[in-house]
């Protein structure tokens, strides 16, 4: 933002813009409103490169219609999460959109390739904790990783996970999901020698409360170099892991 | 109880109890009421073997009249939980009394030879969890059972607790004590074919929130074979420990 | 596990493995990957007896396919939980599969003989309660023990749980199960002489809170032998017990 | 209050009473003003007998000030709540005064004598409890109740309660005091024939939550006639129990 | 229980009863077991007079078939709350039966003439509480008590509740029910010179949740004389109000 | 209210108010009772202007009929909140009726012109916040005063917030709209003037727990002049506004 | 703000201010770092008039610094807030420095005249309520508001409240101060004609759950007007009150 | 781990290690058992680099015994966390010790030099989480990292914050450390292009509930790209930075 405004500034300054202008161009945001929402067109994902919407509490309408903002305003390739199947129809005529049921997740245009440090690892406790991994998975794709999923290796199995020894070993991110008692994610960061993204699920009943159960042991991990997401947030941790695997010093990209 | 019931119910057939008598007698309890308590001299431990007063929140006075009342009636071995290094000061003249200062116990008589169907285990996850382990560890030795300790054997470093293995498998019980995420109670639930007894502690800070981490982790394991007692219940594990390890058809002893 | 590793080490100086064989067969877990699930075939439960499939959340073709890979590998009978009858439907042609309706459990096979210590007590607090107690039972009948059930006999009519105090004087472990305040754990684990495995249940309205009060009420517990599993966790307190009900020495059995 | 408007509209129209006067004495509350309290004196307890004063957090000045204020207006006998004994020894001068210590209670003057329907039963599950029972009983007896106390009578001991069984029956009100998990109200409650107050104590540790345990408890109860009284509310469970002894059409007594 | 106890010892002293026959007789529980239910007939209500049917989870088949065995067993009026108006429609051919849609209560027999001290006063905060002050006035009419309804009374407009101050003074037991803030019981404790039942009920939104909100504030009520029920525990209301309507010295009735 | 006393009382030192008609004057409520419920005719809202009904469970019926006991008395203008769709459907034939289908409400009358000091924002953080913002921003112009709606400028992109920083300078009251972690309303408050009002909604998942985590947020706001309504209550922070943007001495208006 | 940014944007225009001061003027911020903190120089109140310190967790040294640094830069009245007296005895040589005790307030300069609208009422539920009613208080009268106490007014009582009807029906803001069950805001906001901000406080016990029992109950209020901020935040009540009190539009003041 | 396992089976393989002995290696765990605690001396830090110790919970000796092990086996450079100045003191003669006050660390030996990707920036809203922050901070430069402090920049005042905007914009990772409402994370985590760890502290009062307020808001951050770590931990947050500044592929080092 800095930039833009010492462009500002220098405009004035060289008489090629007004005051006026000047207030108006500051106050102008980085985004169009197209009504019920503002299209955020300045997100600091690649430029040209790909844009998140969040499909819950959106009609099929909506949804198209930031999509049409997005393309027109040069992005090319659009992750929409949280998008359920029977919305997914009424958007199935979109150019180049496919939809990952699994995952609840439709992507307009193509993933990228994958650019990042090394590989990320998203792993889960059970069966039902699938649906948040793919959220991750997909979302750590979209945004140019390769990811290894190794899934049903929770800690009542022991062997289960050590078997995949050698993926938890050479990981750069490794993303542990689970509900429940949620101990996956202080067995995987007692293991690991990389940053671990915790992601408690709502998986479970009586005193799993909706999630609290795996959410509390995450954030009381005895493992060092664990940290925690909301319930259920896969595209939060895939975001998050992805960052940490594309890390570096801003601006000297 | 009901044996009780029968041999009054065949006195006043006999003739030796009348009515008012046996009204009486069924009303008696199996107790002596010294004003501020009342000592149960019938409970389920072996006759004339131990008797068990918790000690918090009762001053070295009552303890003292408590355990003048059991030994009148014929308890040798008494067992005081929850005792701080100053009260025991003050009961040190009894005869026959030690003092095991890390659990806060202190035991009058002996701790009996051991006499279950194999050993216990206790298990915790940091050094923090020992006073809560040795709690548990001195009840079940009181109660007649061969304790193994195995200390800090949390799952951030699995190493620690694989190294012991030998311990877990062969173990008749486990007392698994941890606080934080309370994740080794899974862990051992899924290494070990014994029951697994699980205490969540105090032990930790912030989202531990006094060890309702722990506990709700616990509740949730998805280790078949736990179940949970209250937190920092180490009396508690190891009496219910006891109570496995001697296993039996009642009437059958 | 133990006996497993040195069996390969063995092998390793018989030169009848290779060290890339070890390290592989060091990783080949003791289960059958078939993609949405792992499906554990060296479960602790006694060998070629029986397998348990959580069948909540599953699809009927999933739980087809896990059976199918089970009875591949030599299960003869097999548990499954959480079934609602609409999906038992689609499997009710698996040949030897029955439906316990109440308990929502179907088994592939037979129930076989009861061969623990003594006999489980299973008792339920109201009516409501008794889905959880059938779940208890079935899976305490199936893992090859004698069940005694004494339903409604809720505190608040003492009079119906002293009726049935011969089984719970007779009990080798007594599963309490109750919603609401859930005192039925402390004054069965108050009669008893035996470890006693508390169910809370979300049996109740208001302040129960979804069964936290019976959770916390059990948890409290001024009876000494009891221990809680989670809410409504039927099959936790019938596996508990049956494994307090086959005590033994690992090795000697 | 109805009766003093009444009276003051019939002064109105005798000419008696001014209309400055009316709206004056409208406003004219019952009670005086002393600064940092409003002294209410015209309480519904019985007229001249008898007032109450919440000692916590007051200083013994200012209880003094209360003191004097009522004793100027007529009061004859007062009660003091939540009292440290060190307060009341700086209170210990004034005339007719006397420390109830195990209650924290002082009491100015006499108790009366009983005048209610019957007699109330205070009970308490173990001798933790009795400080909060002692509140309930004295504040019962100073407002003309005879009481009968059985404590330590917990449900994990059932024979020490059924000891008891001849004051359960014959009581008019009976006050239910118990923490960790409170299972005392209900089991009462399912053997009496009378109203029983709960009270939930702040006794116990771990996921007794300071009471919670006891108060979700006590809530959840599956005994009818049973009400609750916030946690330690000794003195609201005595008043209570004590309006209920005394209940009668309002106007006729 | 105490008379009963007394009868048998007396019998076997005359030789009418054998031992077997007496240990029998004890525990031969005053109820009938019909399979999914206890059905209690030596409940504390006035003899052969009524009985109470809790509704909830059952279906209309299961509640015939309790109201066939009380029938038999002599009762003639009983009551059932939280039966939907679907479950009446099954159980509208019974004679005598009438159902209290509002209440969600349905009664066989008739209502008796209404016995107790004074009358019983039910008010409600708003509109919405209706049904849970319905199911408290139809069991208190139902348990042979005058009512009178009070509704929509809420504090936010007081005068609506100075309106009815006649009612409030002239009450022996109010049940004062409201869901959000829950300070009905608090205003009306204040003026009321009787008893006050408060009933939260889970009505309100956000940050009432589901009654939580109206619990505390009447658990932590200024006013003495308030003791509290269930989140919308209409029943449990009308019946602790009718026993304290009824309030006697046991034996003396 | 004080007015009216006096009225009634200098009727009855003037002869032309019996006593009796005096208690029954000042006990005749401002409202109409109407069976369900007392339609309050003196709200303090501006006299003959405007009234609200809450809709929310009230069948159509019922709100047709306290539309017409308020016409009858001389209501002109009606809001009625919480009002579904369908129920307007049945509804919408009732004679200058209009509804605002994104607030969920119905207006009978005229929104009156704007009469306030100033004007009122309506702010948002997101796009799913804005049926609570709308409940808001109809109620503020049904109470007469202007309204400024800047929806969907959430924290995470400062901008969008900084683009409306003269709107935000300008407004006499900001309602401030939230859901998730609630920051929007600490951002505004600590840019802006004026008060604020803050409304946590329910929008979120998992650890938002329904609105409990920007109620929290919000309630700590580090910002100065920020108070807070329930989760979702549009209309409270729309009233609340409104009567801070007519603030004023009472009896001076 | 965007004043200042106008002013720098000239600046450069006129050639008077260079690109790089602008810059660096925008990026310096109106306080002053003394390192431990950012005094805030250009905060809303009245310019030059008055500066607001919270104590708590300050050392006494840093306050000094604190009041130093803000008297240099002009500032002629200060407030501190949370000030124990023994902290404020290590500043009482500082000139023209006052303690208000009760309030844990101290303030350097002068109380400035009452310049708002009207008067703000500050009410309390009991005594105990009083230092955070004082803390609001003197906030409020330290930014220029008249203000009148009504203490120990609790809807237990509801006459003491009704006595001083006139003081709440002439009020322009009232605060209504409460912990326990916290029914005051809800009866004053149904009595009064002008917004309430409702204080509750942590005074209570048991369930009172150090304060939340009252905070649910205000932000669950029935009575419309009424808004609420943090438990115990008597200083927030207190400047959000005198903002309402001198409510205006921005610019025209 | 794995290449452990392989050289011991190549040992086996060439004679050289016998099955006993590799049964035992495969025990032997890396660490060394002390009695109260195993010390771990293959942590995944940096070989022959740093360690950890938490200090809280254990003795001065404690530490320094565990201090001796860890040098002996050839640590250069340990951290102790948690250490208050007293401890510290009876540790102060140890070679090369150093204290950091504010932070509650010690460090034996030297901070080595920055050798990550990039700058890590640890910022706080108030001045009272500096001691959070600067266990962040410290634990960070132990591990090789630079560190850039912006304190008390809270968003209440966001020209503060935003006069840092260049350490924002340039940071690798940033550490955003704020208590009470949590805002922090949020408006920074909308600014950044980096990973921000966020770190809830318990600064606040009443409903900051110790911290949840500032967890469940940072949970709920609607900002991409922030994780969460436990309620006061800044170890853990600068340890999970330190982590991601220093990424890389794992064996590719």
């Amino acid at each position: 933002m800095n930039e833009e405004i010492r462009s500002v500034l220098e405009g004035i300054k060289d008489g090629t813009v007004s005051i006026d202008e000047a207030v108006l161009k500051l106050k102008q945001s980085p985004f169009e409103d197209i009504g019920f929402a503002k299209v955020d067109l300045h997100r600091k994902l690649r430029q040209g490169a790909c844009e998140v919407i969040y499909g819950a509490g959106k009609t099929s309408a909506q949804i198209r219609a930031i999509i049409d903002t997005m393309m027109e305003n040069g992005q090319k390739n659009i992750l929409i999460t949280r998008l359920s199947e029977d919305a997914f129809g009424q958007l199935a005529d979109i150019e180049n959109i496919d939809f990952y049921k699994e995952a609840s997740i439709a992507i307009v245009g193509e993933k990228p390739a994958a650019d990042g440090i090394g590989k990320i690892v998203v792993a889960t406790g059970g069966t039902s904790d699938i649906p948040v991994a793919e959220e991750a998975a997909i979302t750590a794709e979209f945004l140019g990783n390769e990811v290894t999923r190794i899934y049903d290796v929770g800690v009542a199995g022991l062997h289960r996970l050590l078997s995949r020894l050698d993926d938890i070993m050479t990981a750069t991110v490794i993303i542990a999901i689970a509900g429940m008692e949620g101990a996956l994610a202080s067995v995987i960061g007692g293991m690991a020698s990389c940053p671990v993204i915790a992601v408690p699920t709502s998986v479970g009943y009586g005193a799993s409360f909706e999630g609290l159960s795996a959410l509390l042991s995450m954030l009381n991990s005895c493992a060092s170099g664990v940290s925690v997401v909301n319930i259920d947030n896969g595209f939060g941790a895939g975001y998050m892991a992805s960052m940490i695997n594309h890390v570096s010093i801003p601006g000297k990209e």
